[in-house]
């Protein structure tokens, strides 16, 4: 995954010692033969396992979802979010905080998308406290579906999201592992 | 675009006369081999214009626009949706009503993703009242990029939204046209 962290190099900007912004990589505007080549990539990693479906979040999450979906040739979902919460019997919801928009949000997919039957690979763009991550794995969960694992094009390793899912028994396949942001500078893993 | 006729008839929900649900076909589930055939669709009825970008709006859009930008080889640009008015000088925003949430929301995309020397195609799920649309159209014009079309898979006639764009003088590609939700009956055009 050399290109993606060269891509990060040239285009990404650290605006504190811990946030990053990929706006012109992953969040607002994509390249989307890079992303064809990121989705390549989770398929082949989870190419040993049974998936019937890719599931990830709005908005950032759904060119990555997409592209591995494809390549899987599975269904892609896609969670909601929103600023209230929804009661709708028909609909699985979790209420979660978000590290970059410092708000609460509350994510919902609807119960007919997520059967006991699926095996389900969660993919998103970024990783930092997890909390988008365990909140789609808690619906997951509700729903009886099998996690077959989670697939992360960019790990913050110095925040405990990835640690924290990895400690639950839960594979996380991160491209790209920052291990530090400090001082304006983004270093590897 | 039968087979999307099709899926339409066999997946939608016809919530009213003026409202239909594509939750499990471009909305809240895709599936990508189906998106990717209207990505080439797109791209064949446009391959005589030259397109440097394209534009959608979150979360909807963002498959659609996906799978039409890999077909062009350009980058996919998205914008976002807030419930809040930013004043970023680095953003364009427009603030347009959403007939199907019944809210108003701000729609914002970064300026250096728009470039005056830019040949946008804008790309959208379905347009009814067109507010989506017509913002969009106005990020664009102040901009200053060219927008060289519209692609839209579901066009809702009976509401004015496509209409006022082609009044417009712009040009605009309907996959499917539906004529009439009238009696919870979908009759395409």
């Amino acid at each position: 995954m050399d290109f993606l962290k060269q891509k990060i190099l040239q285009e990404s900007e650290v605006l504190s010692d811990h946030v990053i912004t990929l706006d012109s990589i992953l969040n607002q505007q994509v390249d989307p033969q890079m992303i064809m080549e990121l989705g390549r990539e989770f398929a082949k990693r989870f190419s040993e396992v049974k998936i019937t479906k890719v599931l990830t979040i709005e908005s950032s999450g759904i060119s990555l979802g997409f592209a591995t979906a494809l390549e899987l040739g599975v269904p892609l979902v896609f969670a909601r979010r929103r600023k209230t919460l929804v009661s709708d019997p028909e609909t699985y919801s979790e209420r979660v905080p978000s590290f970059t928009k410092g708000i609460v949000t509350d994510m919902l997919v609807s119960r007919k998308f997520l059967q006991p039957d699926d095996h389900i690979l969660l993919i998103d763009d970024i990783i930092a406290n997890g909390d988008a991550a365990r909140g789609l794995i808690r619906i997951i969960e509700r729903s009886g579906a099998n996690l077959v694992g989670v697939g992360i094009a960019v790990e913050k390793s110095f925040q405990a999201g990835a640690r924290t899912i990895r400690e639950q028994g839960i594979r996380v396949e991160s491209l790209v592992t920052v291990a530090s942001l400090q001082g304006g500078k983004i270093r590897f893993e």
